[in-house]
């Protein structure tokens, strides 16, 4: 008897500013199967101080959480886990300290992931477990920030992140738990202001169902429904009504509502501010609830990446567009970027196939910054690359592609090297001296096909092998290979050129 | 009898890396009647050490020669004297202290212009000093940067200016004067490196007529009619010729040639070779000299500023249109800054016109960086301005509407403003209090009017006028004045907001 093939299994971990989100699926043909879903109260975004430093208490909360989780994931693949933290570690100035420590807790890479990025996967993972009705909003009120996205079927048009959540907003407006006309009136009024810019192009924009996601919509619900509005909509009628209850509380402990949680009464009233404002500020009238939240985003990325193409692809091919790259060119470098590349032993800890897609995308993408200007373009690039909303890369994606293209040319100067958490300088120093020869070899923008050029690298020392004569007959190129040889000396790195004797 | 109606003078300065020229010139009619030209070899770049200073002795020598000008420009209206910068006070870094003393010999404005920048005015030169022959490329080498650009009739299709120059690479490759075959062939291998990535752009641009400008070149056509081709044409072979009759001399001393000047002796073989390369990388087999060159270029654009419509004018809609401006939005707030600046006395130095100018200009401009993404956005439109190529702009104008944008919105961290030269702090921080406001005030997007509002401008205190009882009815807008206020408070400037009573 053969054993029946175990289907294979996902997780998702969403690093909230309140709560810790996991949860884990099956794929079972073409659909995921949720089999389990834990969820832990860390409020992390209550640890972060003015100065905008996580404190140690909050790094210790969301250490035990993720160890927890840790426990589940025991035998997963890193290729079928995916953890993503949002806005309290996109705050904290000493993210890294917590993600260096969750590193040997979870053997998974932890990704920080824009405000857009955030607002795009709530909208996928909402619209994949909602049916199909049109143009739709989507709310989603979080610890820290708050997503609004409108999009049709899988594809989201309009997406913003903006700073205010339901444990931000009670520490800066309920200050000990303290509820008062005053302070609601503050909060909705503040929470207003962060969507004037960007309303009336909501409005424009327009939607035929406006839908709610996680926690803080959750509980907004429950309490209605507990209040006898069984349908469980939310209407701008009935939220203005639940202020008014509220206010007749004096403090968050007071919060006596059927379907309300104990752990949710000291973020409520913020939460019930922060979306009157929301319905207030678009016009909305009415408002569902759905199940779908960013971890199912990401699970849901993550079988489409097998199953159909990478997001990427598209993002890096419209940016290329966008800053009208020359594209003969770049792909020019990115073939002989790959060509090298497929040479070379990769560094332990990352897969070679993730890595070299960085440094395609980085050779597709080195020229974006000549749309600004010629000189010191490298560093154009670099900027674009680092601050676009770019859906499908994290943080530290985007924070490598920048690294790669700033030092694709000119001297090394390696000080300037970002910090980085999942990718080390093993890793970049590689895909670095890669894309560095691809576009020196490329500097003629030549269609005349480069010869085979043999690389073989040993850690800082590498060596190329070049056809033998072709030196001769391409002296501006041998020009330009002992400019790139003494820009490697400089920074301690050994370029070799040897003329192929076989 | 009457006294007929004096013609306008309007002149122009170059600082060049080699020489300074200034000419002047009389607005007769339609067209401009050159009545003087000066020019002194102050060979300014042979200042600049290692580290990008200019030293003492370079600023000492170019204070004479300005000191000298300035004798010839008694009288003169600063509306009619246009003075321009280029290599070597680009690079210098204590650029501010030439421009610092030099203020107090000439009571104009020394603009330091950006390479492309001089590349399009000595496009400007040539195309009105030149009989209109189709496509044109135009080379300039000057005494640290080379301008290449192809157009048609007054209009640039492709500049560069690229960091090489007689000067620089005298110092660089011709050591002491010590001329030989080494020497020469790595000045023409590294100028070659120089060009090689634009090069094939330039090929397949093509061209009718090569032209030579500035002094660099009028010196090899002159040594070329010395030797007897009397038709002063530049043909690849002559130059090859001319290198090996270089190459005979061992000194830059030793170059005897019929037509070379004394003072161009030291720079003589390394602008041979960069012409040689010029000539080897883009393929031109003949060139011709024209007079026209920067200082013209300065010229006509001035006549053409007061007679047809501003360049910049032009790049400023062009960018707006290339990063997606929402231009609604951007002439509300334009209409906004414009109806309060006009109810504030100017600070004296510069005039009211050109500061408003650049207020609308910053005010059209100021969402660029959204197109990049929404977090920060100001930075990223300050980013652009700075470093985008901008027809007509001056490094400083790009720098003053890069800070306009970046002080647009959110806290003022007045420790960023950038050193500037001409625009002082009293000039710009009315400009950046007015667009601040005209984003506060414009902050909601709609296209409701605003109602009339009256400022009272006191150095650091100014006050709004609002309408009575409009506050009441804005309350949104209201909070938002209220925050612009603390942002004030902050900055050491005090808002206030008064009701109309009247």
């Amino acid at each position: 008897m053969t054993e029946p093939v175990r289907p294979r299994e996902v997780a998702a971990i969403d690093i909230g500013s309140n709560s810790f989100h996991m949860v884990v699926a099956r794929i079972v043909g073409q659909s995921l199967q949720i089999i389990s879903r834990h969820k832990q109260r860390v409020h992390l975004a209550s640890g972060l101080d003015k100065h905008h430093n996580l404190d140690q208490a909050a790094i210790k909360r969301g250490l035990e959480c993720l160890a927890m989780f840790a426990e589940r994931l025991q035998g997963f693949e890193p290729e079928n886990v995916r953890i993503a933290a949002t806005y309290t570690l996109r705050q904290a100035n000493n993210a890294h300290i917590f993600l260096k420590r969750a590193e040997s807790i979870l053997p998974y890479s932890i990704e920080i992931i824009p405000g857009t990025e955030e607002a795009r996967l709530i909208y996928l993972g909402v619209a994949h477990t909602q049916p199909d009705n049109g143009q739709k909003l989507i709310i989603d009120i979080g610890g820290g920030s708050t997503e609004l996205v409108i999009g049709e079927d899988f594809t989201p048009q309009l997406a913003y992140s903006k700073n205010m959540g339901c444990v931000s907003y009670t520490e800066r407006f309920f200050v000990k738990g303290k509820i008062n006309g005053k302070n609601m009136a503050a909060a909705q009024l503040a929470a207003q202001q962060k969507l004037e810019s960007i309303a009336s192009k909501y409005i424009r924009e327009g939607w035929q169902t406006a839908i709610g996601s996680s926690g803080t919509i959750k509980a907004i619900r429950e309490v209605l429904i507990g209040q006898g509005h069984s349908d469980g909509v939310i209407t701008a009628e009935r939220l203005q009504q639940l202020c008014e209850t509220i206010l007749k509380a004096k403090h968050s402990e007071d919060l006596d509502f059927v379907g309300l949680n104990d752990d949710r009464k000291p973020v409520f009233a913020a939460g019930v501010a922060i979306l009157s404002a929301v319905f207030k500020s678009l016009g909305i009238n009415e408002m569902v609830f759905s199940d779908g939240a960013l971890r199912e985003g990401l699970l849901y990325e993550m079988e489409e990446r097998f199953r159909h193409s990478d997001i990427r692809v598209r993002t890096a091919t419209a940016m290329a567009k966008q800053y009208n790259v020359d594209i003969a060119q770049a792909n020019r470098v990115k073939e002989t970027a790959e060509q090298l590349y497929s040479q070379i032993e990769p560094q332990p800890g990352l897969t070679k196939t993730e890595l070299a897609t960085l440094l395609s995308w980085g050779a597709l993408l080195h020229e974006v910054g000549l749309s600004i200007s010629y000189p010191g373009f490298h560093r154009h690039s670099a900027y674009l690359l680092r601050h676009s909303t770019m859906p499908g890369f994290n943080l530290e994606q985007q924070t490598v592609l920048a690294t790669l293209v700033r030092f694709q040319r000119k001297s090394l100067k390696l000080e300037e090297m970002p910090e980085l958490s999942i990718y080390k300088r093993k890793h970049l120093y590689p895909l670095i001296r890669t894309l560095r020869l691809a576009v020196a070899l490329n500097g003629q923008r030549s269609d005349d096909p480069l010869p085979a050029i043999a690389v073989d690298a040993e850690k800082e020392k590498w060596q190329l092998t070049l056809p033998e004569g072709w030196e001769e007959s391409n002296r501006l190129l041998a020009a330009d290979l002992r400019q790139e040889q003494a820009y490697w000396r400089k920074a301690g790195w050994e370029l070799e050129l040897t003329p192929d004797n076989g």
